[in-house]
């Protein structure tokens, strides 16, 4: 084993880093780092377990490109640059062609962000993959999720539910022939809204990043802010294909909406912000209105006018239950 | 599985927390803080997996204690003064119990080094633990692995091979009898030298904890420095149990002093310095000279002026090998 994490660290430590404010990389005790004294910093970690949030079988670009995708989110959410990056990795073995395609998946994305690699660790041990992101911010900003005011229109960015229902494809549940490779690029390389993020910083009053649903997260913000919210189900944004499912009668709205409103791993933004500011801002993604903030703790999903009844997904009931 | 994971939220989210750098703490999608702006950061990480670090069995509250030191051991290697802490969790399942005496014992050590828990994840799935932490130290200082010069004295701090004997212990390589329980102290609550670290930072030339073993860690210093050492192994820092076993027949020198510069897990600080420099600081630990930096690219271990052969232990013969 000693020898292939050898390699990871000639992989890890080879690739070239250009960032000043980097005293000391990898290869000592800590990194040494020099933050900006007028910004403030943002730091966010997130896990992946094989098993739970990928399969073993999964391509190691896309968990690559994921593990760093997921934090990078958080960082987006809170309207943060991006800066550096710690990566644990425990590996129940380590093939050199495995590795070299994680690097290959994991660098495209932080060369992306100009970010650098700091440090981090390797373990023997069933496969996950921890991510530390730090990431700068004007002192007095950042987007938290208590900062939603009644009447604030809610957006998010692209759209909602491909991730889910690629996943549901690939365990069985619903059958997206030729479609499938559509839905997973949304599941296996998710976009951070990291641009948006920092375009919306000074404008948003509230965001959060959709990894658990955008119910569960619109929920968090709900939550903190203290206030609830109306969502109109035929703003929901549909990716093409998505409304394709609908169109050729593969599922109903219904279902699909459900996808959108409940299902994990889309990494879009959600957010809150005065009536029509939004439309001016120079935003690099889709970025729909969806509902209102309202006064009153309550939340509605509309259609069409009428209370939507939801359906049999747990988590959704579940959710609307609780409120 | 939600709701203890809401239960494990409630034990980190509801711990009190007083540093005035920490802007925004646990609970949105990034922590925010502000950095002093006349220090560097030091920031590192380190990952506890299940099976591999820890026993399945191991009591809880040592787990949640050496989860933080052996990140905090990198601080203190550094110099650093620990300051924030991010924790990654991840539980095949999470009972009330094992969490509320892991937060005990990780909590405990946090409080003394007036540190803050500033975020985190929480998984399901094969259990490991993977901390962040983040230091200050002035700029321009941090204790490198590539600063030895020949000449210089180097030191360890506490005892070598105590941890190390534990775990032959534990495995039933030796027999330790009824002082296995001080052994196994040394494994379980590892003591990070982050007080020593401070006092040494503007001394010593160079620095690193001992978390492979004496060998490893001094080749790594070495190896970055470009120099050679001789290590008088009489002067290798015994406990008075390692001690004891040897007067009584237990175990040969020989065999005490493989695991005293092989063993992993000690933790404590291994460093070079400008001889007779370290006599007149004020270290609040045991801090012996154990050998000298040399010019020549070599590395020698005399006992009583001879060259020592070594013995059995598999690491040991390799590095001597290797050199």
């Amino acid at each position: 084993m000693t020898s292939e994490f050898n390699l990871i660290q000639q992989y890890f430590q080879s690739h070239p880093q250009t960032r000043e404010d980097v005293v000391l990389g990898i290869g000592d005790d800590c990194a040494l780092l020099s933050s900006p004294s007028d910004q403030q910093l943002a730091m966010s970690t997130d896990t992946l377990v094989e098993g739970v949030h990928y399969y073993p079988n999964a391509d190691p670009h896309a968990i690559g490109h994921k593990a760093l995708a997921v934090s990078l989110s958080d960082l987006a959410a809170m309207g943060a640059t991006p800066a550096w990056v710690m990566l644990s990795l425990t590996l129940d073995q380590a093939k050199e062609e495995w590795i070299k395609a994680f690097c290959e998946g994991f660098f495209a994305l932080l060369d992306q962000h100009h970010m650098t690699l700091i440090g981090g660790n390797m373990s023997s041990g069933p496969s996950s993959i921890t991510t530390q992101v730090t990431g700068f911010l004007p002192k007095g900003s950042g987007m938290r999720r208590s900062g939603a005011r009644p009447g604030d229109h809610i957006y998010v960015t692209g759209y909602l539910g491909d991730a889910a229902l690629a996943l549901a494809g690939l365990k069985g549940q619903v059958n997206l022939s030729e479609q499938l490779s559509i839905f997973q690029k949304a599941l296996d390389y998710p976009v951070p809204r990291v641009k948006a993020g920092l375009n919306l910083r000074d404008v948003a009053h509230a965001a959060i990043d959709i990894s658990d649903g955008l119910i569960a997260d619109l929920g968090h913000i709900l939550e903190q802010s203290g206030v609830g919210a109306t969502i109109k189900l035929e703003h929901i944004p549909l990716s093409q294909a998505a409304q394709h499912l609908i169109a050729s009668h593969q599922l109903t709205f219904e279902e699909v909406i459900q996808y959108a409103l409940t299902g994990g791993d889309d990494y879009e933004l959600c957010f809150t912000a005065p009536p029509s500011i939004v439309e001016s801002l120079e935003i690099d993604c889709l970025c729909t209105r969806i509902g209102v903030i309202e006064t009153a703790e309550s939340f509605r999903l509309l259609l069409k006018g009428e209370a939507f009844q939801g359906g049999s997904r747990r988590g959704f009931e579940h959710f609307v239950r609780s409120y």
